[in-house]
């Protein structure tokens, strides 16, 4: 059995739901999909601020013991680098699978995303990623994050984006922007003709397959343990959970 | 029940058994792996002109139906192009599953391969996928390919090059470059302390992955199928079929 | 008048105060530098896990009226793009700062640090900054951040990477890579023959300068103030304030 | 006497006639223009699939012996690396040859080719090179290869397609993208006022330059005789014409 | 008392006027600003011949004793390597200030300059400086330098001009590509609603900082003063003002 | 008949006359070689400002009347795009011809040069040239340039030198990275097993191989005509011949 942590950093728990459906709908019979999100951190992310707020919950709940493998389910990648000290399975943010799955389908994608402002996040990470090249477009819809779920003309804008995204890129695929697009995929990508392809189960499945090879993250260097020391005033995820996550490097 | 089938480039069966034995390993209960090689080609692919040779039948065994994934398992990624036009379900490289997974395992990871006139290769490939920067380097043990499986001493110079190249490069992972070196992974894994990459595994449950999210390529653009046309005096895959592995794209 | 106020981001008041003696110590009579560090968040910044945690609190020093610019006073430039969002004056790390300085002394610059596990986040930045092929080496003394301040071999140690890094990279220029060796410059200069910039002087000369230019960040797009939001059980820095440091944008 | 081999890789021969005539139309008195086409493969080149199959035959005709230099006339310059290390003298690929020439008649050129499928490659060539900068768009015709020259309509859609390149693009040059399109080159440059680079003629004068300066391939290393091995099935180029091409490398 | 020299390298005192009340406009109290021009060279900079003539002088002005450090205050940089090889205080060109000082505003900035001609010096510089992925776009007015004094029309069209380079390249800043406009940037930025970058100014504080800060070229390497040896027929700056300007390195 | 005109941009006629012995030993029989030197400037070139100062007087020589191609015989390919301005036919620098030549020799080539402070200058015009990858190394001599044609022990160093640089960087071929080596590489060819391109006799060729083309500098944009213009007390090229070597551009 093999248990994905794969975590909300918003404290919305609606958004939860909509990620743990799209998680555990790609998961094989064999794991325990555990949707969870922080009690701290912002409603949703749309701002590097609200990024950096939503990373100490996030961390705590890399944290805590019991997990093989984690996901990262917010399009920015939050506290990725950190996470990945932290644990000892692999970690994976959502932007990160999106863009690895959709550069496996073609020669180019796009990414259609919320708001105009996450833009150059998107940007940053498909470059750190090595995909500035294969990343042939950012687009937004202007919708906000928690608007995806109430928002009854969503669906419609954001297929009309993604069709506009691919007359103007020349794209073989697209990558959805945002954890709460997650259930979009299938209805989009009838609609527009090119594989569409949603990080949370993009990560999931990815996670899955990381644990089944038997890789997780090097820890000779950069991603090793981080040096104990003390932590004024705030939560400190790993003290707090009285065990390590993180085994000691070979010797 | 998924079938992959995992085409060996080269025509020598020995290599293409360990490839087997690889894939079936990491591969799911419910997958079934289906390990080929073509009749046509060279015994080992040591050179650009090898490669060259190898495709039309690597090619052969991609337009076969029946398959709903294909890894081309050998570590030039040969005719990886033309595959994904062919095909209908996704395609991908060893090169190209070893380096994916890799980069996820930290910041930056090795490459250690056969022999030196091959390693422009592996940087090529590198670069085209965009893991120019996470490649850190390239690095050979000039044993040619078909002595890694009679040579006795083979593991002993692997894992002396796989420790130097860390050394040198810094790396967070080691990538094998050789199809046949598929076997080897825990034990330079545990002789080295970081993850060690081997592309077949890799490729094998990616292809899966990518058919469990109901992705594969897009054919709207470059990839669709290859126009009709006379072929003179050679095998032509697709027309031998009979019937063709591509459904038309979406109108 | 111009307030620059200097956020160190760790919670270490020995280090503030060093830090506060290179702002100062170049410094505009007519500028106030107001040298600060959190209440909470970790002694040191010596990893991704410690850069994650040291950000809220960093962002409260942002967040609080009273400043003309702001200064990110360590060398990974920890939230350097919320912090640009939050503040309505100009906001520098100091990685930036010394890169930007470095880069206009020479064609190549070398970069002396304390631990080789931030090795990777400097060259990230140096990257991100675009200084990537200026930059030609990440240098690392392994000695922690906060024993600069105790180690009295340190500076010995420092010298002589300083010495090789310009050996082997040909540079025309060193950066020193950490807060805490702000007060070194001038010794290892005259030592090694080439300029030493540390960051905290440069960042602080920078945003005077940038304040005197009348030039502060762009605020049309990407770091337009933060959308207002609930934020759960965590100090939320800009409500906290009850004053918002961010005027609105241009209508 | 110099022998400069053309060859077309695909198997028209009516297309190899318009080649001769544009590498004639150029060559040296002393040279003798070589232009041929092999038996095997597709009629025209327009998907990677193609490219691939042209491949075998293309280097039977490399292999054999007789010619001091070799010209590859598609613009995909397929199997230009595995023709390196086959032939003793230089060979010289025509979108190489093109867009090297293009790149010294000032700073930025467009490329204008057949049908959108084959964009890709040109992109992927430009990058290869060196001139993912330089090669500001590459624009297609939608015109087939074998239609260039039955289509009357076709000189004016490229010279309309070249003219929207230049507007476009503000570039100093024009490519032609296609060996079909190498007659058009003085008109169309007529038409729009910058020049126009066929590549037929550009490799054509360039081998000669190559032949005359007494350079070729380096072969110490990646580009040396492939290792000699059984090929199962298939026409081996090199075995077949009972002489190598390739002289040893240097002790 | 930091004198420094802000060398306008064409041959025409209006524009120098020009120049000297933006440089004089931010200097320090305690800042000399020597505004000069050669008396040899160009009456305006508007193409790569321009530039070319415009350097001799120049250097010759940079050679001359007296001065803490320099400005080269037209958009092209000329003689930039030169200058800092000739001078032992720093020398800053006013592209290479306004894009560093534009790249610290935001994500990416957008170049507004006079003639097209000139677009793509400004991409060589930009990219040359790091800064070839913040540059967004470079956009041209038409106006040709000198008339920027006369033309009555030419600041409607230099704003209109900014307003659209933002509407195109989303930028967050941007830069007037030309010592000409120095004084158009208040106005402008009030009407375009982003930060307005003239290189002149940020020159002029960038070497303020640089001398502040105890920072110059490096000498150890390239930027050593240059050997000595015979010029024949030309005014060598150097030799004619009897005395150097460059310290020996040091020993 | 063509005529090419071989600029050296020093003053020194007995490296004037090692260029024209170069450049015509590989010379069609209708090419005439004119080999000539400016009057005023640098007896040699190895600083950024033997390089500015050596302009004016390159410049002079391009603008003269009576050539149908133009080589700039010194490896910093100074005033190149002010040439290619002036010019109606094309210009091609030495390090320009020698850089693509050897680019289409195999997969990387070294540089091999005088003086370690020119070495950031190789660097620049590689990457500027499209070669920053092909470039694998850039290695000097540190023998000054007019000591080429005197130091009796100069070839063992050269050749050393490329030894050295073969063995470090893997190249294919060697760039001689001076004028004043011209006459060295058959001596070193054989010496070290790999091609070895001089700039002199590659420009030369290439430049007849454009003029046979019928391809020059493209002039409707950057490098068109430069605008008339007054020029204070400076040798103007282009007025003094009395008659422009720039026909009009296309209307």
């Amino acid at each position: 059995m093999t248990v994905v942590r794969v975590v909300n950093p918003n404290t919305t728990a609606s958004m939860t739901a909509t990620i743990s459906r799209a998680a555990r709908a790609v998961a094989l019979p064999g794991t325990v999909v555990e949707a969870v999100n922080p009690d701290t951190g912002p409603a949703s992310i749309e701002s590097h601020y609200d990024e950096a707020l939503a990373v100490p919950g996030l961390l705590a709940e890399i944290a805590r013991a019991g997990a093989d493998g984690h996901v990262i389910a917010c399009f920015g990648d939050p506290g990725l680098d950190a996470a990945r000290e932290l644990a000892s399975g692999p970690v994976v943010g959502i932007a990160e699978a999106a863009m690895h799955a959709a550069s496996l389908l073609g020669r180019g994608f796009s990414v259609v995303t919320t708001l105009a402002r996450t833009e150059g996040r998107a940007w940053d990470l498909a470059r750190a990623y090595g995909f500035g090249e294969r990343c042939r477009g950012v687009h937004s819809c202007e919708i906000p994050v928690l608007a995806l779920e109430t928002d009854p003309g969503a669906r419609a804008v954001i297929t009309s984006v993604c069709r506009r995204a691919l007359e103007t890129d020349g794209s073989d695929a697209i990558v959805l922007g945002c954890a709460g697009m997650a259930d979009l995929c299938g209805e989009i990508s009838a609609a527009v003709g090119v594989p569409v392809v949603d990080g949370v189960a993009a990560a999931t499945v990815l996670v899955e397959s990381l644990v089944r090879l038997g890789l997780s993250t090097g820890k000779l260097g950069e991603f090793a343990r981080p040096p104990v020391k003390p932590y004024a005033g705030i939560l400190q995820p790993w003290a707090l959970t009285g065990s390590s996550n993180c085994p000691d490097p070979p010797v």
